[in-house]
């Protein structure tokens, strides 16, 4: 438990799953690219430091959390990146929503220089990472995943394993993340249909909540979209890159996705409206304004 | 729990309802276009009536369950139909998944004879409705419903109240087969997308169905799309019919639902290639086709 553990990214995620980590025993080196979201971590003793690879260790264990495709290259392959200086041995373990392409790209560079990238990106939004209950997708080398294993156990409430193939992971997390898209707009289209008819949204959605659909998306979506509240924590703008990253990831394999296009148009749409800030479910308003609402 | 109940439609959701009444303690009068489905009831001792009428007592309780709008009209306003003698203090409770339009015309064709509609459409396949575990949705005159909860209790697991207006019940029971479709195809383009990537379409929506998608409708039609095995219970002409009375509201209440076009759509080309008879989730192996599988 006294490893001392590379951690890059402590944006609203990348935050609470370092603080569970440090709960767990773990040491810390962290890295942020704006130094000020460290600042109570190092109040509270943590070391930080001033580029990638100043908080990686040769042969030892790296974990990223980062916005983007773009930033996780950064981090990983740009000046001072961690690549270089992570050596043979080690492991990077990549829990950003990224290309599973990037994915597999960043694992054939790591491969190169004898060290292992798993992508291990979770489900859960920021207060689920606080209480622990992430759930997350791995895919990579055997070995690596062992390795991975009791940090993830740390940040977690369940780990599933989607092979070797160290893009797998990240079609999982983007399949899941489109099946979210999917169930919100399917929602904004039943409570839209039903407030046209004087049903109070709320009572529907409840009652779905309890009944069909009693499951975590549905519940805690389904009452933001219904009461048109978006607590903010998941900003639209990240939902549109999670779609293109759909789309792109179907286009690579040759399929049609059609709700996963009207999904991504509504984001677009949402953020030519200037809501791109707004929590992503907020998209859903324009169902309403379709209808007249 | 003596009073002699007129039940019409024993196709495969009112059978199992009519037995469930008769274990409960209710004596039944029942009706169906084809008289051999009776064939088991009436060997345990229930009456057959020859047409809606005879089986209608004046004041009484008499229940409908049949398959759709023309169905409904034909037992209720046809020659022999159960309107002419369900008279002044009669209560008509109407389970079938029928348009909101026709509930509310034929609810005030009641009022004009003293007697109550009251809409009380059902979730769950038949498998649930033998269990007694149908969710129920009502809505109609407060009296009327009254007098039909304890029949309601015998036959569900929970009833949701959607005030007066007699149409409401329904639009809530199109909404959530919407929702219930377009979860068809959103998991259908989701596990292609990871077919296509190699990985296992059982394995992913196993992991779905534990986590943000732990409820009934992810985990049973999930299974059955992963494996493509579709058990027979809900045909795919049944689920068209319902995506036509959803985007028939949709029009009446002056609002587009894209979604809800786009799986009539794929309900239609489904019918289109001669599954109109197989279970409605089977319109999720066009996804598979569109992608060259």
């Amino acid at each position: 438990m006294t490893e001392r553990i590379g951690f890059i990214g402590l944006g609203s995620m990348g935050f609470p799953i370092a603080r569970n980590l440090l709960k767990a025993g773990y040491e810390l080196h962290v890295y942020n690219r704006d130094p000020r979201k460290a600042e109570t971590l190092v109040a509270d003793g943590v070391r930080q430091g001033l580029h990638p690879a100043e908080v990686t260790e040769a042969g030892g264990i790296v974990m990223t959390m980062v916005s983007d495709d773009t930033a996780l290259e950064q981090v990983t392959l740009g000046p001072d990146g961690l690549l270089e200086h992570l050596g043979p041995g080690g492991v990077h373990i990549s829990m950003s929503t990224v290309s599973p392409a990037l994915a597999r790209h960043l694992a054939d560079l790591h491969a190169e220089k004898d060290c292992s990238y798993v992508a291990a990106p979770v489900f859960g939004r920021p207060e689920a990472a606080e209480a622990q209950k992430l759930w997350i997708c791995v895919s990579g080398a055997g070995a690596a995943k062992e390795r991975a294993q009791p940090l993830l156990q740390a940040i977690g409430q369940g780990i599933y394993d989607f092979g070797e193939d160290p893009g797998n992971a990240n079609i999982v997390k983007l399949c899941g993340n489109f099946m979210i898209a999917s169930a919100m707009e399917a929602m904004a289209e039943a409570l839209t249909l039903a407030e046209k008819n004087g049903i109070d949204r709320c009572s529907m959605m409840s009652m779905f909540g309890q009944t069909s659909f009693s499951c975590p998306i549905y519940q805690n979506y389904g009452k933001m979209i219904a009461e048109r509240r978006f607590t903010p924590g998941f900003q639209m703008r990240l939902g549109l890159k999670d779609l293109n990253l759909v789309l792109d990831a179907a286009e690579d394999a040759k399929m049609p996705m059609p709700f996963a296009s009207l999904v991504h148009d509504r984001l677009l749409s949402g953020i030519a409206k200037g809501k791109g800030t707004a929590d992503w479910p907020a998209f859903t308003l324009l169902v309403s304004e379709d209808a007249g609402l």
